[in-house]
This record gives C-alpha cells, structure tokens and sequence, in this order.
C-alpha cells in the first residue's frame, strides 16, 4: 500500500489554541485523525509529523525518499524564510503538495514571497481543514498515474 | 439544486492547441465536460463559460450574483492585470475559489502578483485537469456547510 | 447647447448593490438622473455611458471628440492600469475632469498610481455622487471661459 | 451660522508674483475675498489664515477644533513631508477637505506622495482658484447633511 | 501566396488626427494601403486589423494561428500592460515583429516596460510609418529563409 | 542636584483630546506632573517642554547643553521626518533617550524610519504614560554612572 | 505570586566573551541574578532561560501560555528572521517586552527590520543590561494593572 | 551697490562647539565677519542671517526679492527635507548658490538626496569655511556679468 | 555620394567564433561585406569600423561629424553601461540607428536597460545580420527625405 | 598539532544522493575522508561536523572558540537567511573560511545575498570538493603565519 | 612652485561644438588657456588633459601621484559609471577637487549617482567655466595651507 | 606544457603603494614573480599582463582563446561595472577563476554585484597574494582532470 507524508510546520501544534478566528477551533490531532481515516477510505497509508524546529523538518524531508510515495507539507512560518526546507524538498523526488489553513494572499507582505511552493507539484491556500485533505487527494492524483 | 460558475479567462481556449509541455493536451471542452460531470455525480450544477475579453468577464462575474452558490475562476493573464476583475469579485457575495493550471510561482516574476486572490476564499495552484477538480470540490464543500 | 460626456468605467454599474459602506446605495442611474438635471439646470447637455470594456471605452472617448465640449470621467478600476485609456484620453483635446466616489488615498497600494490623472485637467476624489457634481462644476467652469 | 476655516500652506502667500504660469496671477487676498464672498452667499462664515512654518499650520489645525464646522486646507509643499500636519488633521474631527490649485499628478515624482490626503474627506486639485471653491461647496455639503 | 497579418492595438485608429508631432500626421488607412502594395510588390498578401479592445486582439491573434505565415504587431498602449496578448502571441508559432511608431525609449517611465517583446522575433521602433514598413521586411524574411 | 529636560514633539499637547484609543486619555499636564513627582523622588529636577514647532524644538536641544545632564525626548511626527532635529542631538553631549507612547512598529509605514533613534542612547516604545517613566529612569541610570 | 519568563536568544549565552565593546563584559548568568533578585524584590518570580535554537524558543513560548504572566523576551537575531517566533509569539495571550542590549537603530540595515516587534506591547533597546532591568518593569506595570 | 544675502540653515548657530572633527571649530560671527570683508574688498553689501525654522527660512527667501540682487545659501539639514524652502527659491528670480561646509556625498545616504539643489544655479560642497567664499564669489560673477 | 558609418562595439569581433546559437556563424567580415554592397546597390557609401576600447568608440563618433550623414550603431556591451557613448552620440547631429544581432528583450536583467537608445532615431533588435540591414535602410530613408 | 574545524550546513548529509548534476556524485563521508589524509599530510588534525540546525551549528561554532585554530564552514542554505550563525561567527576569534561547492552567483537570486560572507577571511565558491580542500589550504596558510 | 593637473573626461573635447545651450560656446583651449594664465598670475603652474579613454584617465591619475601637488578633475560621463577612475584617485594622497560645468542635479536621473565624489575633497557644480575657475582655487587653498 | 594566463584589472599596477592597509605591501612583479614559480614547480607555464583598459582587457581574453588552457581574473573595478569583459569571458571556452586580493563582500555597497562572476568557474575572495595562488591551483586542478 502507498504511504504518504504530511508534515506540519511550527506552530501548528497550537491549533485550535491560538488566533481561532484566523485559523478555527479545530485540534491538530484531529485533523491527523480526519487525514488518517481518508487514506484508509482511498487504500493509502497516511503518517502525519509536526515539528517547531527547521531542521527536524529538514531531517523529516530527508528521511522520506525512500519510505513515502508523496510528500504533503504545509510549512507555516518556514515557507517564508527558510532556503534549507527548500533546499531539502529539492533533494527528493517523490510529488510535494503545499498546503496552508489561510489564504496567504490576504496576509502580510512577508507572506506574499514563498521560498517553497517553486519546489511543489502545486499549492492549495486558504480551505482550512479542507487544504489539507483536498492536498492528500492531489498528492494521490499524482501517484496514482 | 445548487449552482457552479466556472470561468475560463483569457487563451484558455487554446487548451491543448499551445504549449503543451505546460499546460497539457487536454481541450477546454474536455476539462468542462468533465466538470459537469463530477458535478452531476456530486447533485450540482456546473456551467462554464470562457472569453478572452476583461470586459465580458467583468459581466460574467456581475451576472453570477443571484444565479450561482459559487464561482470557480482562473482568470489566467487578468489574475495579475487586472483590477476591474478584482472588483467585479468583491462586488458578488459568493465563495469564490481560484484556480490555475500551472504553479505560478514556477513562472516568470510579473505571475508572481495576484490582484485576484485575495478576494478568493482560497487557491489551487499547479495540478493541470485537476485544479479545476479539487476547486469544484472546494467549492462545494464550502456551499454545503 | 454645450455637450458634456460623463463616463462610467467598469463595475460602476453595480453601484447600489455592491459595497456599499464603501460607495453608498445610490443607484447609477439615480446619479445620471441627478446630473442630466443639474445640467438642464445650468444650461448644459449631459449624456453618461458606462462600460466594463477597456476598449469600449477607449472607443467612446475617440468619439467625444468633436462631439462634447467636456468630458467628466470615473475611470474606476482602469485609473490604474489603463495606457490604452490614458492614450485615449490624450488624443482628444477637450477639457477633461477625473472623479472618484471613494478617497483613492485610503485605499490599496495599486490605487495609489494613476495613470490618467495627469492627463486630466483636475481630479476630484471622495465626496460621493458629489464628486461628479462638483466635476460637472468643474467641467462647466472650463467651458464657460 | 456655520463657520469654515481655510488654511493656505507656505508661499501660498506669494501667489500671482511667482510661478504665473503654473499658478496664473491671481493674489491670496483676491482669492480669499472671493471665498468669503461665496460663504456670504451660501450662508457660512469663511476665515482663511496663511503660514509658513509647519508648527503654526499645527497650531491653527488644533484651534480649528470647537470654532469651526469644516476645515478646506491646501498645505502645499507640507502635503509631501508633513507628519506633523497629517497628525494634527488626525486630531480633530471635523470634515477636511483637501485643494490644491495644480494638478499635482502633472508634478514632480516627489510631488506624488500625499502624507494629508488620507486622513480628508477628499480631494480636489488642478482647477486654479476654483479648487477652493469647489472645496468649500464640498465641505458645505458635509455639514449641511 | 504567403500571408502576413499586420496587427494595429489601441488607438491607432486615430492617427493623424492625435498628437501628431509625435506620430505624424498619416492616417491609418494610409500605412495599411502602402503596407497592401509593399506586399504586392514583393509577393505577398498582407491583410491589416486594428481593435481598442484587448480582448479582440487576442482572439485575432489566436486566429492568425493556420491562417498566416507571419505576424507583425504594433501593440501600443498593451505593449506594456497585457499579459493576454503576450500569452497569446507565445500560443502561435508563426515569426512575430514587434513594430512602433515612436521610440519608446524616449517615452515615460512605464512605457519602458515591455511584456510583449520577448515573444516576438524582433522589435523595430521609432521610425514612424517606416516602423511598419521595415517589420514586414523582416517578416518576410524570416518567411522566406 | 542634576536636571533632565523632558520634550514633548508636536500635536503631544493634545493628548487626552485626540485619538484616544491609540494614545489613552491622560493630557499632557498630567504626564508632567507625574514626570516632575519622580523626579523628585529620586534626588533630580525635570523641566518639560512641548512645542509644535521644528525649528523650536532645535533651538531648545541646543540650549539644553550647558543646562541640564540628560535628555528625554519624545519627538512625535518629527522622529521620521527631521534631520535638522536629528543635527541638534549630534550636537550636544548628554544622555538622550527616546520615548514613543504607541509602539511605532505596530504604525503606518511610514512611521518605521526614526532619523532620530540613531543619536539616541536608547529606545522605549509602546507603553503609554510608562514609557515616560521608564525614560527618565533609563536617562538616571546614564548620568549616575 | 505572578510569575515572568525572561528568554534569551541565540548567542546571548556568550556574552561577556564576545564583542565586549558592543556589549559589554557582564555574562548572563549574572543578568540573571539580577533580573531574579529584581523580581524577589518587588514580589515576583523571574525564570530565564536561553536558547540558540529557533524551534525550541518556539517551544517554550508556547508553554509560557498557562504558566507564566508575562514574557520579557530579547529574540537576538531572530528578530530579524523568524517569522516562526512572531507566530509562537501571536499565539499567546499574555504580555509581551521585547529588549535589546544594543540600540539596534545605530547597527546594520538587516536588522533594522523587527518581525517580532510589531506582536510586542513595547520595545526597550539600547541601555545594555538596563534594557532587561526596565523590559522587567514594563512587564510587571502590565500586569499590575 | 550690489547686495547679496547669505543664509544659513538649521543648527549653522551651533558652528564651532559641535562636531569639531565635521565641521571645524571656526564660529559663525566669524564666517559673517569674513564674507563681509570679503564683500566690501570686492564692493558688495554682505548680509548674513540664520534660523532653525523652515518657516522663517521661506519668509526670509521671499523677502529676498527685490531686496538682494543674489542668495547664497546653506540650507543644511533642510537641504533633504523642505519642498517648502525648494518652493521658496523657485519664486524668486536672483541667481541662487548652494554651499555646504561639508562633503555631502561623504555623508549618510538620506542626506545624498537634495531638494533644492535643482533649483540653484550651482553648487559648491566640502571646502569648510571656503565654501562659503567660494559661493560668494559664484554669486558676485553672476551677477557681474 | 551620401556615406553611412557602420560601427560595431566590444567582441564583435568574435562574431562566428563565439556563443553561435546566440549570435549565428556569420563573421563580422561578412557581414560589413554584405552591408557595403548593399550601399553600392542604393548608391551610398557604407564605411564600417569595430572597436573594444570605449574611449576609441567615442572619438569614432565624435569624428563621424562632418565626415559621415548617418551612423548606425551596435553598442554592444556598451549599451547598457556607457554614459559616455551616449554623450557622444547626443554631441552629433546627423541620424542614428541603433542596432542589435540578439532581441535584447529576452536576455539578462542588465541587459534591459539602454543608456543610448533614447538617444538614437530608432531601434532594431534581434533579427541576426538582418538588424544592420534593415538599420542601413532605415538610416538611408532618414537622410534621403 | 593546530586543529581545524570543518562545519557542513543543511542537506550537506545528503550529498551525492541529490542533484547530482549540480555537487557531483561525491558523498560527503568521502569529502570528510579526503579533508583529513589532507590535514594529516600537512600536519593539522581537521575535525567535520555536520548538521540541519541552525541552533546546532550555531553552538558548534561558539564550542569551537577555544579548541580549534581556524574554521573553514559551508553553512549552505544558512548563508544567505541566518543572522544568528553569522552572530556565532563574530563571537569567536579564529580565521573563518567560507566555501561553497556550486558557484553561488550562478544561482537563484535569493542566493546573491550573504550574510555570513562579511564575517569571514575570505571566500572559496564553485569548485566542488575542491572547495574544501583549497578552504583548508587557506586557513592554513592564515594560521601558519 | 607648486603644480596642479587638470583632468577633463570623456567628450569634454567638443566643447563649443556640442550641446551649445547645454555647456556654452566656449573651446576647451580656450577654457586651459585661462587657467593657465590664472595659475601664472597666483603663482602656480597648471597642466591640463583630456581622454576619452577611461584607462588613460586612471593611468594619469595614477601619474599624478609625485609629480603633482592637487588635482582637479571633471571626470564627466565617467563620474556616474567608473569604479576605476574612484580607486585611481584613491590610490593618490594629492588633495582633489571634483568639478562640472552643468548642475548634475538639473540633469538625468542616471546622473545623479557619483561615484568619484566621495573621493573628493570637494565638488563645485553648476557654474560653467567658471566651475574650472573655482576648483583651482579651492586647490589652491588646500596645497597653500 | 600547459599554459595559464593570469589578468590584473585597473590599478592593480599600483599595488604596494595604495591602501596599504586594504591590500599589504606587496607588489605586483613581486606577485607575478611568486606565481611564475608556482608554476614552474608544478609543470605550467604561467604568464602575466595588467591593464587599465576596459578593451584592452577585453582584447587580450579573446586572445588567450587557443592560447592558453585557463584564465586567472582579477577584474579589479571592472568586476562591477563592464559587461564587456563579462562577453567576452563568455566568448572563450577555457577554464576562468575569479580571485580578488579583499572579501568584497566586507566592502562598499556598489563591489557586492559581480557581472563577471556567474561565467567564472569560481571564485576566491580576500586572502590578499595567497587568493591568485589559489586560483591558480583551482585552475590547474580544472586543466589536469
């Protein structure tokens, strides 16, 4: 059975917990949860990580040539700044979706530049919950060619 | 039974005719009826319609008031020129989903602005055929709530 | 009798229904009511036009030459990112008056550039329906030298 | 009776000795003679005060406050670097209207930015004297409302 | 007998009549007539359009597609603001040459800008009705190699 | 005993009158007394000054040297747009804090330059009256030394 | 007794061996002492801790929610990069003091950008150990409120 | 006989006491004192004037006219700052000379902008004291000829 | 018999040596071959000089004045950066055109910029050989009216 | 025997394993291996390390203050976003060489700026692992003096 | 007795040939004549030079060095674009005196960078001929200290 | 045996009499000479040449094409400012490596853009001599493969 990936960026452990109007009251857990059983559902296996530090995210991306089919991250704060998560989706070769719970495009300035999304097969912005999941049936459309 | 506006702007009535490496040999004819298709699978329905004027855009967006739930629009070239559709957007009070064949941040500098986005509830970005998929499918999840 | 052509640039024929913190619920024909009035009360001709179409406006201003002695124009969302209008505008060699419903200073960073004022031989922003008053005004008083 | 306050910015008071091609040859006394005149007319008491140091633009601005109904003010160059003035206007709350008697988008790129036009009503500019006037039937409006 | 469609955008329909020192004072149906007899001359059919509308000029751009041998395109004001035309141009694959009358090297600042001209072939400017009549040279040539 | 001179930059003497959500309702007098009252607590005098005028303020750093041991200064709108202010603090040779009541980073963009924070020892911004306070204890701890 | 969390950014655990002429010779182990007599003093618990870690700051701004009253944090050179800590620091809702040792207007243009800054209540920079002493202050006038 | 006002800007009062190591430890009376000599050695009236404020800088400039057959100024930190003085000097129409004690383009970059400049018929900067009598004599040539 | 100055900038004297799928296999002999034919066949005479250096492009120019009715002119490198070329050019008065083998439009950012363009009649760029050719008769069609 | 310290950044781990066309087929064990048969052949005992953390090259490098004698660091993605590891490298007094395998100004804008450059002896870039071993022929040569 | 070199950069050759209403009718002999006679008359001798050339340029600067005791230089065109000439006048310890005939801030945005100026002891702008005739004096001021 | 060219930009003649503290006290024969031997004991012959001329450097890199197997560069000024050295580097197809005496990176704003630098191999900065004997061994190391 295929496996995929999904990684959360920093900060996103406080879902639910912070800025509930921006991002809702849904928990990570539960959204792991919601990721998890869709995968059942669709006959793919469905692991989900979340770290606060770049370079764990880093060490993640690394370590996922070779044991998943499909890479879906949503890298929060790091997709504005960080060239080594970059850099570390550029060293794999499975399909990456790029996944945000907002509309980056209604945010600040420094928002607006994505050192990432060049890296990703493509990028799903602003369905909360539903970024992630309409992410894991593009990151599925991709390796079921 | 619910309503989808799918709008097609500018040259994506060559589709499959020009740059094939970019965006695929897919017809615009094609895409559509898949469109209609996935929407009567799902109990919507789904018209698409398709200019290469900004103007007649404009109108298309102002005439979905009232006869459409959502609008699913890529808005090709206009996404980064255009303001009259910008406005024509906020000026409905439908969601309204963005999509684009291509990952425009793997494109030149001047696609990397979008004026339409942010007004947009969210957008997809990159996956060919199925970005038009997964923004009916955003679409309606955001109209069955 | 002298002739003034006001132009009506896209969207505005939403006036009333969208917006409308932002613009007022004024209809736009009410507006063209109110100036066809006010120019029979000074003396004067008034005929108003509007179009979403880039080009038909560029159209209708080639006609006001040799057809009205002033022009009032809102070029609303193409106050930015018309030459083809601002070329227009500069073809014609009547007096010319730019009006804004909305304080453009308040508003986003790309409304912030105009490309047709300085063709313009004054602008009047932020007053409402009277910012077409006063420019009807100012139109009057060039003509009358 | 309603009063309106017309505060001219620095070397207003030079008007018909300098720059006659830019600003014609009309004097500040002629000028204010014709606005009280006009508020004669339409029922409102119009002062008018010139200076040219920014601290005693300040100064009027705050006194404006209880005394007048409405503030019509051209702070010529102090339109370009005065945070001083924008925060005095921000002060007080009463309508202000903005004049100028150029077209100040036909000026210079330094001439561009408008530090004071955010925080007016609205603006008027490049109609010679009639801007004043055309800013003070604006300002009457806002507070015969 | 190969066939070259000369494209005129905005405004161009009113040479002669606009600022004519500094586009000269020959109508439009003129350069077409010598842009006929040039090609005549030298074996051609040269067939010649013009539209203010954006959105004509790219589905006459579009249709060029199977229809001729080679395009010569004098965008005007679009030059520098349409990214549909470009798109449009990059979805044909006949030889382009970009013409102007003036040079726009000597015009304002965001006339400098040029969205177009990486498609094209080539680009000819400033020679007045010369512009058009070199461009085709150059079409022809590139046609007949 | 040792002096501190405490300035107050311009449309500061309207605190508690204007935008009382951003600044808080306490005047200017009030801040004085309370500045004066700690002062005396803690063995030193503070003289306080407000003007709205550039030039004033200059005058009075430079008469500040020879008079008093430490500078507190709150340079209002001047802070972003006054070099000769800037000059008068390079000039003397005494402790110079700089104290904002609202946290300039939260502020237009145009209030992000300081020309003045350079000059200054240190910086306290955004906490109301008590940046103030923590001011002139800062300017203590300088000249205790 | 209310408690407040001091934390220190990357390299600060080398102060007093590094650039000593920037920041002195003290160490930090003694701004610690300090900084916890000071809160003894006035009758809170004051608990430091240092990171050069980015994910772990992160960290432990997220568990200071709950545990702790106020935040006195001097993010050191993430100020200027971590998008990351301005979300950690967004998500809690408790008091925040950013200081500097340095005035970081007189140091290079890179770090005249705060990312961190504008999700503060204040900022103190500038006065050396005294900025932890007076950013302590702050904190604690915050919640005696 | 011919006369010719010299003014100096904001902070020129402080000559001699600040900044020794910038701007030399000559005072002002004694630079007014040289040109003077200088003046009536060459059989001109030298008058010398200095202030901090913009304002009074204006009204002296327009006094100026018709009073004083040249101007040469120093206008300091207002150098980079007033459109108000720039508008000052446009209005008269005496021969203008710029002087600078100091080497401006060895300055801070915000000082590499200049204002008045343009208006002036030339400049003369970094020769100290000789600046000034450098200017004097750019303006007795002026007006000699 | 009317004579041209045909002058080619730094390396084209590597022509066919060098970069040939950018600039073709055609020696720079053979193309001032071609050119001088050409100018025999219209009956002008084509004189055609290279240089590397500059300073001996700019005597070139400077003696084209009185000796030459027309110059055309490939820059090269030099386009982008030599403001004393263009003095050159702007210190003769006969007719120049401005040529180049590549569309400049489509290479390196530096390239985008011309500091001699404005200065010529016109522009032709990215035709091969064929740009000197079309240049030569764009020069002869100027000094033939 | 003098110690070097090598220090490999973000994805170094992964070398010879991704974009092979880019850093070769080396791996970076080998790099290591080959770096220390150099060291011992030139008398120096050479240490490497490497890491995905920002925070763990930052403590690497302030651990090595002390018992290296010179660091030769690629801090890869780091480079060009890390303020903090640049903060590291000032705080330590020993020759710091920076190398890069790929010629960073061949690469993405984003990669021109450095941060870390400034802080270093000097800069060895494009040379593959030839990099490293004339990086560690340089800090000899600095330490050997 | 002392010797001061005169420099004239690039095209200063055509003066009185070129741009008339721009620099005067004056030959450049004309302008060395003068300051001959003007060194002779205060007791120095003047040599002066022209290139077009900026290598000749560097190597007189360079030659400069021990033969002569001040320099005074128009380094024209070259001021905006030569880092060369910069650190040639660098290189020597001769007092040097920056001098252009037109105001350079009258003039094109490309020149109003100089990259020469901050080598200068100082610069005189603006006044013709006269501009020659007032470096050497300001040169003569600083070699007769 | 093998041949290297090694090239030294403007002012490099000057080496040893300069800014001693900016590049040391070594001459360039002396350079030459140490590099001479160099190769010498490594089987390449190693010739050397200077100039202050943009085109007689551009002159003599086209001519080591055929003659020499590598190119050693210090482009001095010209790194920054000629695109004409930068083709012509293009134009030949041997090894280049960039060298510079300083880090560049520790310099002036105007040295950090290297057009020379993306057609070098790579490149070595700021280790003063010892920066052309590396180049060197990097050279030789790309010739020997």
């Amino acid at each position: 059975m295929k496996k995929i990936l999904v990684l959360h960026g920093p900060n996103l452990n406080m879902l639910g917990e912070r800025e509930v109007d921006v991002y809702g009251n849904i928990k990570l857990e539960e959204i792991n949860r919601q990721l998890k059983t869709f995968g059942q559902d669709h006959g793919f296996i469905i692991e989900a990580c979340q770290s606060n530090s770049e370079g764990d995210l880093v060490t993640m991306i690394q370590k996922a040539k070779g044991s998943f089919d499909a890479l879906v991250i949503n890298p929060a704060a790091f997709t504005h700044t960080s060239i080594a998560i970059r850099d570390a989706l550029s060293a794999i070769d499975i399909p990456i979706v790029e996944v945000h719970l907002s509309n980056i495009y209604q945010r600040e300035e420094f928002r607006q530049r994505s050192l990432t999304a060049p890296i990703a097969k493509g990028i799903i912005s602003g369905f909360g919950v539903n970024s992630y999941l309409l992410g894991v049936r593009a990151a599925i459309e991709q390796i079921s060619r």
